[in-house]
Formats: C-alpha cells, structure tokens, sequence
C-alpha cells in the first residue's frame, strides 16, 4: 500500500489541472487521491471530462479515476485548487472550514490580510499567517495561495536584488503566453499574427501581488514592499511562458556582476531542504545577447527555473533586463506544488 | 506625357523598397522611372529580381523596368533610399553629391549632425538642415532622413503630449513585427511560438532618434530634447505593425481627457497642406480597453495613422498607453513619401 | 428615401454575420434593415452584442442599429441566414413560412431535396427548386443555400472542367482557416503550430456538395453528378483562406494547357449579368510555382475569385493541382450574397 | 578511456547536425570526436560556430570542440552526414573512398542504385547493397542513407499493411514543418498566417523514395515497388512534425481492426535487436478521432515513433488516415542514427 499522502484537485480538468496531474504522477510525497471539476464533469471519468492539452499522456490511473462532486465530504485533507477566482471565493473556504489544507492557485483569496501568498524561496516565512486563520483554530483547515503566473517569474528575479540593494521602483511590461489564459481561453482568431495589450485585472494583481510577496510579515498581516511597481500586459502568440521586460531602480549602488552574482547565486529554503519540485537554481542568468526566449528556454530547470537575461543599463531607472517563467509550471500548478512540499516540511500537514 | 515628377528607388527589391512601389504606384505627384537594388540583380526586370511579399500585385510598368546600377548616372534626381545602413553609408553620399535629392529610410546618416531626421507632423523645421549640407551647396543634392520603424509611432503619439505638457521621462518597450527585419529577416523556427527578446542596435536608435525629432533646431544642428528616454526592444510573431507598452512623466499636469484630446485633435503642417500620404488625423485614440491591436488596427489611415490606448495612471510615471504604428508604411516607405512631399510643398525639389 | 431592399441578417453577430455587414455596406441594390443574433443579444445595440473581428470599422448606421427578436414578425422580405446547423434547421423554415426569402449560408437545408445549393456560376439552373418548395406555394417564401466553405472553391475550380473534360474522379485533402470554426472557435492552444487533421463533419459535406452543386436538374430534384469523391480535412494557423491539395481524373484527354484555359476563361451568368459582387474572372491560374498561398492570394478578386495553381501530372490520377478561395467571403457571407444578386436578377425578389 | 566507437559529424552546426549531436550526447555505442561543417566555420569552436536552435543545452564537450576541415584526413571511420545536396554529392564519395562509413542523411546519392536507402524496419535487407559499392572493396568505405524526412514516416506507416495486404496505389498530400527546410530555412514572412504549397523537389524525392524503400532487392540493385505512387508537398506553421493525408488501395481485402492491428502489432529487427534508438513500437494508432496533431504528438517514441490515427473509408481508393512522424528525429537525425546502429549490428562497422 502506498504510504504517499493522499491529495485532491479542485479544477482538476482545466490547463492548471491538467499540469498538476501531470507533475504529480511520479511525486515522492503526494498520490492522487481525488478529482473534482464542474457539475457538469461530476461522475464522468477524467478521461471523458478532460481536454488534455499537454504533451505527455493523461497518467492511465487518472484516466480512470472518476470526478467527484466538488464538495469536502469524502475529498482528502490536501487540496490542491485551480479554480476561477468566482468559483474558488465561495469553494476554498469550504475546503478550509472543512479542515483540508488548501494549496490554491486562484486570485480569489491570494490578497485577503490573513491568507498568505507565498514562493518558498523568497517569503516561506509567511506561512506563519495560516495560524490567524479562524478556519485553523476550528477545524484545522487553511488557505496558502501562489501568486498570478504574471508575477512569480518577476517576483523570484527581484528577491534576490531587493535583498541585496533594495529595490525602490519596478517597471514590468509582459509578454504572455496563452495558456495563461486556461482552455479554451484565447480564441485563435484574437491571437494569431496579433498582440493583445490588456489582460482583464492583470496589471493589478501583477502590482499588488509583487508588493505583498517583497513585504514583512507584521503578526497578523503583511506590510507590502514599500516600492513603487507599475506593471504594463500584453498577450503575445506563445503557448508557454511568459517573458517581462523589466526596468529597476534600487537604494544601494550595485555593479552588473553584483547583480549577475545574486542571481546566479540565489538559493533558498526549498533548496536547502531540497524539496522535490524546487529547482536546483532558481535563477539562471543567461549570458547570450538574446535570451531567454520562451521557445527554447522556458523548460529551464522542469519549468521551475526562472531565466534573466540582457542585464544592462537603463537611462530612466538603473537597470534593465528581460525575465521568462514558465506559467503553468512555476507560475501555477508548480508553485502550488512546491508550497506544498514547504508546508509538509515546516509540519503544515498533521 | 506624364507631369509627374520621376523619382528612383535604391533598394527597390527588398520589403521597404516594394511598399514605395505599392504606394507610388497611384501617387499625383511622382512616378518611378528607375530602380537599383544590389549588384546582382542588375539588368533583370524588376519582377524577376524581387521576391515580392505584399498582397497587392507588382504594378504591370514595374514589373517590367529592367534593374539599373546603383550609380548616380542615368539616375533621377529625386531618390528614395531604402538600403542596409552599411551600404546607404557609401551609397547615398555619392547621390548627394551628384545633385540628387536623397529621401533615406537607412539609418545610416540619421543620426549626422547636418542631416535632418524628419517627421513632417513633428519637426517639420530641421529640413532647413539641408541648407548646412555641403552636397547642397556644391551640386545641389541632399540626404533627408526619416525615423527608424520603432521610433516613429512613439515620437508621433508623443509629440503632441510634449507641446502640452512637456515630456521629462518616457520608457518604452515594444514588440516589434517580424517585417522590419526585411526579408528573409527572421527565421521561422526563430519566431514560432515565440518573443525575441534583443534587435541589434535597435534600442539605441529608438533612443537617440526620440530625441533628435523632438529636439530643438539651432542653426547647424539640433539640440536633443531634454527628457530621459529609455527603450527595450522585443520581436513577436506579427507580420506588420510595432506594438509598445509607454510609460510617460509630464512637467505640466495633464488630465487625461486633455491628454486624449491631445492626441485626437494634433494636426500639423502636412494635414494643411493635405500633403496626398498625410493621414487625416495622424494620431487617433481608440477607446475599447484592448486595443489598438496589431492584427486589428495597423491599417488605419492606410497605415499612416499611429493609433494609441489604454491610456491609465502609472504608479512610477505619470500615465501609462499603447501605441501601434505600421512598421513598413508609417514606420518606413510611407515616411520617407510624405518627407518626400512635405519636400516638394516646400519648394525643395527645384 | 433609399430605393434599395431592404434585407436581414439572422446570426448577425458571429464572422459570417460580420461578413454580411462589411459586404453590404456599400451594396448598390441592398440595405440592411434589420439584425438578429441569439436572445442573448435581443435588444442590445450591435455594437454592443458584437465581438467584431474584421480590419474595417463597423458601419456607423449599423453599430446603433438594435437586435431584433429572431422571429419572422417585423423581418424584412429578404433574410441572409449565417446560423448554426441545428437553430438554423429551426428557424429558416419558419422564415420562409412566413414568407421571407431565407439566403442561407448555413448547412442545415442544403442537402434537402427541394433546396436549391446554388453557386450562380455553376449551377445557377438549380434556383427553379424553390418552386418546388412548399412555403413557396403557401406564402411565397424559400430558401436558397449556398456551400460549405471548403466545398465552394473547389467547386469554381472543377467546374470549367467538368464542363471541357467530364470529371471521373476527385481527391481533396483541405488545409483550411480558423476562421471556418467561427468566433470564438478554434481555440489558440489548440492550432498554434499545429495541424488538426479533423474538422466534424466536413469531409461529408464536402463530398456530397460537390457532386450536388455539379449534378443535373431533375425535375423536383438534383441527381448527383456521378463521379468518385473523396475528400480528407485539415485545420490549420492560417486566419483566411482554405487551401486544397486537389487530384482528378477525366473522362476526355486534357492538355495542361487546355485546363488551364477552361480555368481563366470561365465565365458566366454572373458574370455576364454583371451581378455587383460576381468577380470579372471567377477562376485565376497563378504561374508562380509557389502560388497559390492564403497569406496573399485570398484577397483576389475581392476575396471572390478562386485561386489556382501548380498544375501537373498525378501518377494516380490524371492531374494535380492547389486551389485557394476566401472561406468567409467566397465561402460564406459573398457566396450568398451573390446567390441573392442572382435571384435579384431572376425575378425572385417579387 | 572510453570504449565507445568515435563518430564524426559532417555538417555539424545545420538543424540536423544539432540532432544528431543531441541524440548522441548519451548514446551507449558511439561517441563524438569530429565535427566538421562548412569551410566559414573551420577552426572555430562548435558554440560559436553553431547557430543552436533545441531546446536542450549544448553538450559541454561538444561546445568546446574545434571544427575540423570538412576533409577524411584526421575524420574518424564512423560518418553522420548531414549535408545540403550539392555539397553531399562532392564530400560523401571522398569520405568512403577514404574508407569511412558514410552514414548519410543528405539525399544527393538516395537513388543511386548501389546504395542503400534504408529503413531498419522496413528494408534491412538492402544494407547488402553496400557490397557491391566499389569503395567498399577498395577502401573498406560505404555509404548508407535514410530517406527524406516527409517519406519516412509515410513508409513506416506503409510497410505493415503494404506485407499484409500489398499496396495498390498510395496518394499522400503532406503538411510539413519548417525545421525540415533547414535553418534559417524559411523566413517568418513567408510562413506565418500561411501555408505554402510547394517545396522545391520534395514530391519527386517522396514518390521515388517510397518505391525503392518498399522495393526488392535483386542482386545488385533494388526493383522498386510496384504500386502507384502520388505526393503533393505543402508547409505549414508547425516548427517540427510532418503530418499526412493518406489514401491507399489494396490488392486484398482488410477489415479496419485488421488494419489496425497491423500497425499496433509491427515490429522489426530494431525492435528485436534493442537497438538503443528504436522505438519500442514503430507505428502508433491513436484513436481520439482528431489526432495525431503535430503539437502534441511529435515527440512519441522520443521522437522516434510514426503515429496514425482517422482510419476511414475512401470513396476513392479504399482507406484514408493520418500519419504524423518527427521530421528532424525520425525524419533524419534518427533515421541515421538508427542506420548506424543496424549497421554495427550487422557487423559492418569492422
């Protein structure tokens, strides 16, 4: 009998769904345990539910596993939730009243004072919010969010600067990718030979959500960053991965091999404990004028592995270069992952 | 017999030289009369020696003009250059100086002290630069230049922005069509599914040349504008039309519906002039939340109009939008015909 | 006053719909009058119930104009049809009960028996069926259909040389536009580089089309014409324009040069009648060995004209060849547009 | 000291020189100790002289190595070659009268009738072609080749049903990547929104190859088989898979799972000999009723393996189904590579 721990995915058939099934079909630590998706999906094997939109095949236990209702009763105590933020505002804290840990990465509770919105490597230590969750003091249960697909990969490649230099302003133009958007999402006809300059609440969440992640925990809550952050949208004619032309400016004078270094260099937590998910590096900088590009480099490090790239000067702020992450993996169902496998090492999970 | 004034194309074979061809082909005032390109395609008719990428057909007289040598002998007074920088930078001196009228789109000289880079909605003035040149006064040949095609829609929306309300900081970052590298220019498995994040030389210019066009004529040369600029330049799967995220500080304070107004209601010499490619409203706000888009807009006023959007506060600058511009009309052949009239109305042309 | 017909769009909202509106904008005998979507749209203005997808602008009459109920009551006498299969089986015939002329792009009716599935230049005849039809009788009114999109330019194409050669086989293998699926349709993760080599239900469409659209006039039937017919079906990134890789065999000897005369010499009835959207040559044989290509031969003839090139031997069948046709234009909204041109110029409109 | 056979690359730093290099990196029999590539790249290191376009890192000993004279000299007795046509015809026959192993993917000398044109599962007997080229008695020396990369997958998926139930007649009509046109290969502007229907020589090579590979071996030279044979050549936007429209005609009656089976159930001396590159099953049917599809399918059997799927009746010939195989892996990198293997296997690499 498998002595894995037993999980459940709530919006298992959409993109990030999908991604989770796929990650988590030789995990270590975690089995797949039980599905939910739609009303519509509920009693329909995976396979029939399912629009598989990956390259490697739907895991044969999977393909069989049938949906369940999206309800706590009979869902296991880790939840892993990819749900619309509509649906996941009124679904997650049933999970989490229910007493299931909710690993969610959904916009809809990522801002809320008392749920912590967390990268391992860059503010594990606020997880420690999930003890001001009433649903923790009665029945054990809690949300831990990951960030928008938009800021992770920008977040993981300012850590490292803001500890060092201290960042004092941020600009981030993105060039994203359209499985951002889930399945079906963006339609061929508004894509194909096109830019789409605006992403529905993204620049937002992108500004709000860089803050939150770079802030201190203050008991209770988390004082944002105290840095100005603008953040600019664009979709773009990818399928995965999401490139950002970034602009900084920082407190502490910093020399571009400084900058090189701290990124290069970066380790964390997830690192230290060697987490399954978390990348060898986090932070590679890419020394060829032209990279990183999403086509060839977005795999960096199983899609964990945020790429910089074209540090130079800025005429405006200091510095300027161009970062790449992989959304659906470190910008979604990799980063719940690994927020996982963190609160299972800090004894988040019994 | 024509009374059109008979004008040269060198480059005539390449993506810039084709769309002089598709826009002279009904002009009022000029009519082709002669077409270089490089040595090897000397003494071959024009349909054999051009691949010709647009959707229009090779006019029927120039598909059969025969390729002259790029040699000022035999050759029009009134040449428009599309060339490669390093080959304009040897080429277009020897048509100045053997009297002709040189109406360059290369970067070669655009950046030379006494040679105007122009705009006619912008900077009008600094062709009065041309009287500095000594081709001018020695054989009565000149070289007038236009923008490169990225910085020519941002200098166009930001033009009248600066007369209102005095530019100090503008940031851009564009994602540029795969049509202004030329052709073949950028390789397919180079751009399939994907962003490329660097164009040689590209940021510089976009840079300097913002600058220059906004900048002040002063006798024998133009001071730069005194605002800081910065540029990041990106490639994308689009065809025609360079989009780009701009960030902008203003001096004066600006509402935006004056900054709207602005740009709806910004006219200039070439409008009076109805100058036959000037657009009737160079610079045209579009009001739904996504665009203007590549794929959508990039042909309005026959690709002569720069479009802006999605005008919204900026927490670094001031205010933050989306502009579009057409890379190979506006951006390119387009530029360098309405210098070329704006020429003419000035009594330039002899 | 407008002395032109009035005339409705039902399914006005979709690309077909957005189709009907850019072509009749100018037209000289029609005017559109009235608009219908799903009730969803009912009562909203079309700028508002639309999602439109086309370079031009809406027309500014049309962008007010509010959606009507989609019932007969209130509808004009002439009604273009772009429905889906299953609403429009519902409400074309109870637009024709009540007495409307229904120009039907849909596929619901094609097949029936007494619907005429008219190209006016190939098989204009087939129009005399409405007279078959028992709304016709009652109040008046019918319904006339014009081909599926991948059908349609192949039909143009075999046309002339069924007529010359007498077809004896016909093997298509189509690479057809996302544009064919509608609006939102194709989903971007599913088409960016890649081939789809399945499109439900259209290879059976397209064959039993084609040998309806080249059969013979019976009576209150069409006996199909009696040649093999196999067709295979392929979606592909392309925005506009079906391609096809096309065989045949003949019944008569053809010289290649014969063949490509039947092609550019085809003309008739439209084309004599000078119907307003009939393009002056229907077929066009491009020499260009690379020719014809969607990118840029599918504006041809105003989108009217079918392209066709790389005639040359089959080593199975007799001869090979490429056709191109605009699948929306040719395909969809001009197909039917010119079908009621036709009936225009036959009496059919009172 | 490694006890690998050393191999050379001729025509290293092209598309398929990279794939080569990449499926070599830990390949369990040979090892790369030679690259060579055009003359301009000649004493260069393999990371400055290749333009590399995988995903995958070049390997860290391959970066480093200097390219070497494009001559036998100094070349190890094991050649991959990957060289354009015109090139091939001059080098491949100095290699082999130097007494190497010209492992070839280039199709300069394909039809040449001592040569073999091999597929180990399909024709494994014709390798004793290489007995009966002179440099082999001379020298030692050979050469081999794999088919083009739009026949392979087409002959995989032929040469079961071809045994069970013999061809008749083949009609294929391919849409091909853009990797298969080398790199840069086909410019962005001439592919992106399009399909372009002709590829220079491709249906001569597909229709010629297919009968050689499929044909007898009779003493000295190979009897092509008989059938009939038709091609019609298209690319598409895809940057890596082949995908086919297929219709064929049997001398015997089969039934659908007949047919089916035998794809499913074929297997080779690759597969019984476990040569390190073949893939457990050479031919997949899948039967989701829209696959295979290039984006999500190419990489089965890690490149290796030719998917079918849409087997259906023809009206024309008697099946038609879709074929996809992996134009650089299987389509050439692979199919040398798996050359060689077969090679040693066989004893003939001394």
């Amino acid at each position: 009998m498998s002595t894995k721990l037993p999980v459940g995915i709530l919006g298992a058939t959409g993109i990030v769904g999908q991604r989770f099934i796929q990650m988590l079909e030789q995990h270590p630590w975690f089995e797949v345990s039980w599905l939910a998706a739609s009303d519509r999906s509920e009693g329909r094997t995976y396979a029939e539910a399912a629009r598989w939109r990956l390259k490697t095949a739907i895991p044969a236990p999977i393909a069989k596993m049938t949906l369940s209702p999206a309800k706590p009763e009979g869902a296991p105590k880790i939840i892993f939730a990819a749900l619309d933020a509509a649906i996941a505002r009124e679904l997650e804290p049933q999970f989490a009243a229910a007493g299931c840990a909710v690993v969610s990465n959904s916009s809809a509770l990522r801002m809320q004072s008392d749920v912590p919105l967390v990268i391992p490597e860059v503010n594990g230590d606020h997880i420690r919010l999930i003890d001001k969750q009433s649903w923790r003091s009665q029945s054990g249960g809690y949300v831990v969010t990951n960030p928008n697909c938009s800021a992770i990969g920008l977040v993981i490649a300012l850590a490292p600067l803001h500890r060092a230099f201290t960042l004092e302003t941020v600009m981030a133009v993105t060039m994203q990718a359209v499985s951002g958007a889930g399945y079906p999402g963006v339609a061929s006809l508004d894509i194909l030979g096109n830019v789409i300059p605006y992403i529905a609440k993204e620049e937002e969440k992108m500004e709000e959500e860089t803050q939150k992640l770079l802030g201190t925990l203050n008991g209770s809550r988390v004082d944002p960053a105290p840095f100005a952050m603008s953040a600019q949208c664009n979709r773009v004619a990818v399928e995965d991965g999401h490139t950002e032309s970034v602009a900084v400016r920082f407190k502490k004078k910093a020399a571009p091999e400084e900058i090189i270094a701290a990124w290069n260099d970066f380790q964390a937590e997830p690192q230290q404990l060697r987490l399954p998910s978390a990348p060898p590096q986090p932070v590679v900088y890419m020394t060829a004028p032209d990279r990183p590009q999403p086509r060839f480099d977005v795999d960096l490090g199983a899609g964990m592995t945020t790429a910089v790239g074209r540090l130079r000067k800025c005429n405006v702020l200091d510095w300027k270069f161009t970062v790449l992450s992989h959304n659906t993996i470190r910008g979604a169902a990799g980063a719940a992952l690994l927020n996982a496998e963190f609160l299972k090492a800090k004894g988040y999970f019994g």
